[in-house]
Parts: structure tokens; C-alpha cells; sequence
């Protein structure tokens, strides 16, 4: 008898489950849900007008568990399995996307006293309200000489679980006290359906600054911090952290409802989203580098020995496969800003033009982009447009355009943004190979990697270097139905079930390396204008605090 | 019987004759022409479709005539006045605008031989292909200790005579060689109606490197940058300058025919477009500073005896009004920014509410940007989209855009690069103060000065003085008639011609004081960040290079 585990993979704007074949990794059936409320600002929740409140980036919990319930459901259904045969259950889920909860579980902005309250909500991983936070973390942990602080390349980001707390104790104290457990949306989900409270190593190793060695920076630190946080671990963040790959429970009768799966269905640890495309491209070894690019972009790769690595997000042992220390680096905004680009600055005539050739505006952009030889546009972008993760982790800086003239055409703007991407990626590469960390392939996952093979090209010619792009649709949930099948026993771990589950490579990209010559020159003005606009002047930050 | 003078104003893209009533000045009869051609780039001439053919900027001067002849025929017949009763003509025309003509006067173009030939046209004013000349000019003048740069800022424009000259030697040294005279455009429609030859001392003085005193630079010094120059002065460029607000000839036979006026009515010396608007505004004094505000800006100022001043255009004695000392300083790209925007960037939604709200899309993010306070749009720019003039001198520098978030709406950027030319003019204004060119009064004119208040209130605030717009539509046509009326001898001088003929002032704006206070923060990164483009880094100049 056939054999399945599941994988949801929690996006920024919706769901997506898939029901996988354990026998060949194929995935039987894939249904996606919208978040119906998407992403709220605190003006939706509260009326406040202010920059600050329109700035935030909220989410409501319902959206997870009504998305939960309709995908799972239905891709069970579809698929014509039984529910008995369904070996295990798991997630990867954005992070640091974090809600205050009560002890029995309850989020705060499900009681009626909080529910106009924007920070009883959940704070999505690009929520940014806590950059003064951050700066303080970092500016503590400095002058007290804390070690972890290197595991982190330095600094301490703003999106991460204590600047998010500590914003909290700032903005809305009642909040704060009232709240038993500030906790990861992706384990709020397995409390959820367990009824048992556990944590991801992986959520809690990049973004909650917790270690496997040491824990999370002890309570005297944050004593210092501010003398209402001398008990926060412990209290209410959890030190109950399991490692990933792991089974965190089994569902219980709520869950079972819920998903309508059979009570005692094992649940994987889950695993931030980004992650999860590892394993499911058949990445279990080191030096292969794999770039999801999506709103934002991940840049993970393994190694064997590589220490700590400066100014990239984090480096965690056992963070994606047991034995290597897994190193994260990040693009706060690509495919953002291309729709950004698209939505605010694409004129009429462009979308007159799209509609009579029948195609949308991105392809039109890319047909106008991709007839341009490189630097024929002469125009040079910072893709800075959520602020800058990988090197600088500066959510104030902003994104910079230079070189407009009054020949300058939409698509040579376009093509500059989508190429400002792609020196971003660059410089992370070039971090990784400056300390060490041996980048031998690279491979791109991601909706984005799989639609868009101008902007693909443009990378491995970037890069000069080959880039394999996997044939899942859903690398994330294909991930977490690996582990979700490890957890259900189905496999003894998860380089054994990525050898049979794994996504094959579908499109390889070569770079031109007469292009990748080009490309030097304009890398270079963007690294130039990258440590100006970050190091040497206050004008992004000045404009950030008007 | 009352008498009448004839202005003609040529700007970029059309022209307008103003017929005024010399005993109030009133504006009996104007019309506007557009030039057929517009501005034409080399692969319109050519075919040549490479990116410098492209960047050409250049003109068909039949455009001129045709536009001479259908508007002053048509303000003498519209205003049913008799042509014995009009004292004189006079002209205003962008400047440096060249042709290339024969011993007879005709434009190289005109023959068969050049016309596919791009340099055998009218280089227009913001034609900006001779910057290498420029470059190479300025580097021996200041070699060879050239007393004649210091009146020009220190720098030579790629805008002006000899660079373009110096280009097409470079580019299409045939059309140099069979050139009779280079000569201005305006210079060239006094050559049509009067049969005489004669060049203006405000376009020889402000564009040519001519002054009373010592002429053109000497075929010395030219000998030195290129043997084929060593006889340009007194050959291919004339000696014979008249001064402003003197009569250059009088009609002939064919000039004549072409107005529709009596042979013998006196004709005057041309005068830069921009510098009509003085006498126009009544400014025969020091002190008065007028920007005139169009595709491009100009700010003239006079001093009693303030010397040459870093930075700007020129300081031409005599320039506008005899015994003072006229000071020039500009923008290159002031409304064709604003145009390049509406063209390029604003989306399809907005121009769906600007129907259905039935104004116009200018007058719609009028609207949305004027709702905003200072600096809530948290994006500032550099207005350099066609280069900049003060205080750089340089073609190769570009527009700059910075703050660029997810959550900036097309508003937000159209109100920086509204700000961005205001910042440009207060850039200016502090050089004038600083070298004691003082500036008592602020007057401004040109089209947008009169259409847009949201612009001027914001140019009175950021510059926290008190701006006063003319009411004339037609201040350059004013200004080219009061000089008709001088050289037709109604009037004794341009002053006593002045004080009956200018325009009253329709419109104060006063500077709101608190504005003044917040645009100076912004103020301040706009010039931070013009020193690190135009001075620190070569990005700008790299992308001009590819």
C-alpha cells in the first residue's frame, strides 16, 4: 500500500499544501489558499494614521488555521487517499513571523480587549517597526562582549524575535504583560494541532539568537536591556527547543478535525520556509548554494567547518541537515520591488501595449528588458526598496536609482531593478567565498526561478556561474513533507528521504561569460554606491526619521 | 496713430510673436507656432541608430522660417493694425543654438549633398554631444592660464559655440570644411530679413567665450588644440558683434516678403531667450534676481560691480541693460523632467482617476503631492536628468532618485523631482550670495511660472523669499519687443522703453517660513548628495561612457 506525507508551506500571502508519494517524491496533489486578510497595517487595525502604524506589516492567525483546514482537506480529497495512509505532517512557515498568545494558546488579538490593537496581531518577518530595538540589542551585546553576537555577523536585525518583543514592551506595555508566550507562527501551528508547545531549532537558532551550545543570551543580558525583560527566557520565550528533522507531537482531536487526517498523525518540527528548499532540491551535502527567490530572497549553504561568517544572517549547526552548520544570508526585496515597479511606474501606454500583444506587463517589461544589451540602459539601482538584510542589516536604508536621463525608458529602469537584484546576490556570494565557505554549484528555487528565465540568465551571468533551477512548483512544501516523513518513521532521516523524495533539476542556466565581463563594471558602481549609501552618508537614514 | 512693435520669441519647440502696443505695452495680437519638425535625433537624419545618434539633439531651421512667417503675418492681420505703423521686429531665440551655413547664408542642410548628414543641422541648445570638446577646451584654457575662463565659472559648457564646432571637426570634418560661418540661430534670422550678417554681443558674450574688451579667445590658443582651428576666429566664426538694444539692419526686399511688414523696418539685435524676460519684467536695475522657469531654467542677475562669479554660466558686462554687469546661471532640465515623469512613470490607475476627475495628469499629482507636508514623501532627487549646468558644467552627470520604499507612490517621486529643481535654484541663489552678487528681489517667469502655484509656493519656501510672477504669457516675446521698439528709435533706451511697455506683477507668493525651516534638512542631503556625484565618485560618468 502507497504511502504519503504532507507539507504546508506558509508564504507571506498564502498557503500551500502538497501531498507527496513516498514512493517517488511525486507530488499527488497541491492546493494554495490566500490569507484572506493578506498583510494588514496598523491603520486597518486601529484607525492610527501615523507613518509608523501604516508602515507595519501584520497578519491575522485566523488566516493560518483557515488556510490549514481548507488545503490539507482538500488536497486529501482530491487525491482520493486514505487519511490512514498519510505517515506524517509538517510546515515551514516565515520567520521571524511571531504572535503574543495566552497560556492555553489563544492569541492576544482573538480577545475582545485587543482587537484593536496592532501589536496583539502577528508581526510578519518583514515587519520593521523594531530597528531602534535592534540597534540597542546590538549596541548592548557589543559593549558587553556577548559571544553570540558573532554567530549573527554582527548585528542584530531588526525583523527578529526580541527587537519584535522588545518593540512590544516599547509600544504597547499591557500587550507585553498580558502575553504567557511570544511564540513563532510556525510552532504556534503544531501547538495548534499537538495541544503540546515546542520550538524549531532552526526558527529559534536565526531568528530568536539561541544556540545548541548556549541557549538564548541569558537573562542577565537582558536585564541590562531593560530591567522588565530580567526574566524573559524562560518565561515567556521558551526554552523548549527541538531540533528540525524531529518529531514534535502528534495530533490530537482538534487537530485531527482540523485537518481531517487520523488523531496520532505524527507532526514534524517545523522549519522556516526558506530552508525547507534544501532538502527538497536533494541538497544535503556542503558547498551547494540555494537561492529562493521569492518577495525576498534566501541564500543557504552548508559546510563542513566554516565558523561564524561576518555581516550575513546566521550560521547554525545542524540547522538543515545534522553534522553541517548551515549558513543564511538574505535580500529583504526582489520580487517586491518588481511589483512595486509594476504597480507605481509602469505608464499607460505600456499597459495599452501589453494588452493588445495580449501578455501581461511583467512579460512585456521583459521582452522591452531582455532586448537591451547590458549596461545599454545606463542605469544602476540599489535594491534596497525593504531595506538592505545581507551585509548591512539596516531595515532604514532605501532604495536608490541613478543614472535617469530624459532618454531613459521604462524597462531601463525595470531591467535595473531586476539587476540590482542580482548584484545583491553577488555580493552575498562574494561574502561567503571571502570567509571561507566553498560555493562548488548553485541552485535557485523559488516561483520566480521557474517563470522568469531572463531574469535567471541575468543571475548566472551576474554570478558567472551555472545556475540548476529544480522542477517542484513547491520546493518549500515538498521540504516539509520530507521531514514530515521522517518524523512519521517512514524514513530513518532526511538524507535518506531526500534520495527519494528530492526534486530533479529541470533547467540549467549557463552564464555568458562575455556578459559576466559587462556585468564587473556596473557590480562595481553598485558595490561602490552600496558602501556609500550604507557607511559613508546619513541620507537614507535622515529621510527614514522625518 | 498709435505704434506697435513686433516680438518673436523662439523656444525649443515652437515659436510665438507678441504685436504690443507701444503706448501701454499691452499685448495687442500673440500666436504660437510648433515647429513641424520639433527636435530631431541623428538616426531621424541618418539612420544611424547608435546611442550617441540617438542622444543628438537637433533642428531643422526651415522649422524657423515658417514659423516667422505664419505668426507675424498673423498678429498684423488679427489685429487689423496697419504694417507702416510697426516700428521694428526684434527676436529672442534659445542660444547656444547653431547652424552650419554657406557664403550666401544657406543652412548646409538645405543642400543635397548634407542632407542625411545630422551635423549639417541646427544643433540645438541642450544638444549635449560635444562634451569631450568641452573637456578639452577647458583643460588648455586652464593650462595655458586663460584669463577669459574665470568669466565662464572656470569651466567651459558642452552647450556652447566652440565645443560644438569642435565636435563637428571631430565627427564630420567635410561639413567643417565646407562650412561658411557657424552662427546662431537667431543671428541667422536677422541674416534673412535684413540680407546683413551681424552676431549678438549676449549670445556671443554668454555662449561664444566673447567679451567687449578682449573679443574670442585668439586663434592662438585655438591653434593650440587643433591646427584646423588656427583661423577659426575672423573665418568660420565673425568678429562683427553688435550690442543688444541696438538695430542690426532693417528689412529687405525678402525679408520683407516674409513678414508681411514694409521693406526698411528696423530689425534688432537678438537677444537669448531667457534674457528677454528682464526688460519684459521691468528689471533694469541690480539686485533683481528672475528665474525663468521652463524646459529649462535660467537665472539672470544684474550686479553695478560684482566680479566674474565661480560656478555659474557667465557674467557678461552690458549682457542685458547698458552699464551693469548681467549674471547667468541655469538648470538644465526643469519642466522636461516634469514631462519625462508624466510620460514614463505614472501608472494606468492614475491616469484612469485623472478622467474620471476630468483634469489633467500634471494637474492630478499637483494634487496628490500638495496633500503631502515637507518631506513626508521621504525620497529626494538630483534634477539632473539633462545633465547640470550651475554649479558643475556637466553633461555626463545624471537624474538621482534615493528613499525609494515599497510603500513610495508615484506622488512621492513626482514631488521630489519638484523639489529637486527648487533645491537647484537655491543652490544657485547661494553661490550668487556668496560671491556678492546680492539679490534683493526674486521674480520669476516662463510658462510654468504662471500655470503652477503649488511649484512657485514651493520654490518661495524653499529659497524663504518672496517670488513675484509677471503677468505676461509672453515674457521673452515682451522683452524682444521692447528692443524692436529701441532699434525702430520709438524709444530712446531699453530702460525708458521699460518703464511704459513691462509687465506688472500678477502674483506674490510669500514664503512660509516654517516650510523654509524643514526644506532645509532635505536641502542639505540634496547638496550632500550633488558634492559625492558630481565630485567623489565617477558612477555617474562610468554609465555615460558604456
Amino acid at each position: 500500500m502507497k504511502k504519503y506525507s504532507i507539507g504546508v508551506d506558509y508564504g507571506t500571502l498564502s498557503a500551500r499544501a502538497a501531498l507527496i508519494d513516498l514512493s517517488n517524491g511525486a507530488e499527488v496533489c497541491v492546493c494554495e489558499y490566500a490569507y484572506p486578510h493578506a498583510i494588514l497595517c496598523g491603520r486597518d487595525i486601529s484607525n492610527d494614521t501615523s507613518a509608523e502604524s501604516l508602515a507595519m506589516q501584520l497578519q491575522h492567525p485566523a488566516d493560518y488555521l483557515e488556510a490549514l483546514e481548507h488545503t490539507v482537506k482538500k488536497v486529501v480529497s482530491d487525491s482520493g487517499i486514505s487519511p490512514k495512509d498519510v505517515v506524517g505532517i509538517g510546515f515551514d512557515f516565515t520567520a521571524c513571523t511571531i504572535l503574543p498568545i495566552t497560556g492555553d494558546g489563544t492569541p492576544l488579538c482573538f480577545l475582545e480587549k485587543y482587537k484593536n490593537e496592532p501589536h496583539a496581531y502577528v508581526k510578519l518577518w518583514k515587519h520593521h517597526g523594531a530597528q531602534a530595538e535592534a540597534d540597542e540589542i546590538t549596541a548592548l551585546a557589543k559593549k558587553e562582549g556577548e559571544e553570540w553576537l558573532d554567530i549573527y555577523g554582527g548585528k542584530v536585525s531588526s525583523e527578529w524575535l526580541f527587537p519584535k518583543i522588545y518593540e512590544t514592551l516599547h509600544k504597547a506595555p499591557e500587550v507585553f504583560d498580558d502575553t504567557y508566550r511570544f511564540i513563532e507562527a510556525g510552532d504556534w501551528i503544531v501547538l495548534m494541532l499537538t495541544g503540546e508547545e515546542s520550538h524549531s531549532s532552526c526558527m529559534a537558532g536565526y531568528k530568536g539568537l539561541w544556540n545548541k551550545e548556549n541557549g538564548y543570551p541569558k537573562n542577565s543580558f537582558w536585564a541590562k536591556l531593560d530591567s522588565r525583560l530580567s526574566h524573559i527566557v524562560g518565561t515567556k520565550v521558551s526554552e523548549n527547543v527541538l531540533p528540525t528533522g524531529t518529531k514534535a507531537g502528534a495530533l490530537c482531536k482538534r487537530g485531527a478535525e482540523l485537518t481531517g487526517l487520523l488523531e496520532n498523525t505524527a507532526v514534524a518540527v517545523p522549519i522556516i520556509d526558506a530552508h525547507a528548499a534544501l532538502p527538497a532540491a536533494g541538497i544535503t551535502t556542503a558547498g551547494k548554494l540555494m537561492v529562493i527567490i521569492g518577495t525576498s530572497s534566501c541564500h543557504i549553504v552548508m559546510s563542513e567547518n566554516a565558523g561564524n561568517v561576518p555581516d550575513i544572517c546566521g550560521s547554525v549547526k545542524d540547522g538543515v541537515i545534522a553534522g553541517l552548520c548551515a549558513h543564511e544570508a538574505g535580500q529583504g526585496c526582489v520580487g517586491d520591488s518588481f511589483d512595486w515597479f509594476i504597480k507605481n511606474c509602469v505608464p499607460e501606454s505600456y499597459a495599452n501595449e501589453a494588452r493588445d500583444k495580449n501578455i501581461s506587463i511583467f512579460a512585456l517589461l521583459d521582452e522591452k528588458a531582455s532586448a537591451l544589451s547590458v549596461g545599454q540602459n545606463r542605469v544602476v539601482a540599489l535594491d534596497w526598496f525593504n531595506g538592505n538584510r545581507t551585509p548591512y542589516s539596516d531595515a532604514d536604508l532605501s532604495g536608490m536609482i541613478v543614472g535617469l536621463t530624459l532618454n531613459t525608458k521604462p524597462e531601463d529602469i525595470y531591467r535595473a531593478i531586476l539587476e540590482s537584484t542580482a548584484f545583491g546576490t553577488k555580493s552575498i556570494v562574494d561574502i561567503y567565498e571571502k570567509n571561507g565557505v566553498c560555493i562548488d554549484e548553485v541552485y535557485a528555487a523559488g516561483g520566480i526561478s521557474r517563470k522568469n528565465a531572463f531574469l535567471m540568465q541575468m543571475y548566472a551571468d551576474v554570478l558567472g556561474k551555472r545556475i540548476k533551477v529544480t522542477s517542484s512548483s513547491q520546493a518549500a512544501a515538498k521540504g516539509s513533507a520530507i521531514f514530515a516523513s521522517v518524523a512519521g518513521g517512514y524514513f530513518e532521516n532526511a538524507n535518506d528521504a531526500a534520495k527519494v523524495l528530492a526534486d530533479s533539476v529541470e533547467k540549467t542556466y549557463e552564464p555568458n561569460l562575455e556578459n559576466t565581463e559587462k556585468y564587473q563594471k556596473l557590480y562595481d558602481s553598485y558595490k561602490e554606491l552600496s558602501e556609500y549609501f550604507a557607511k559613508s552618508t546619513s541620507v537614507m537614514k535622515n529621510l527614514r526619521k522625518i
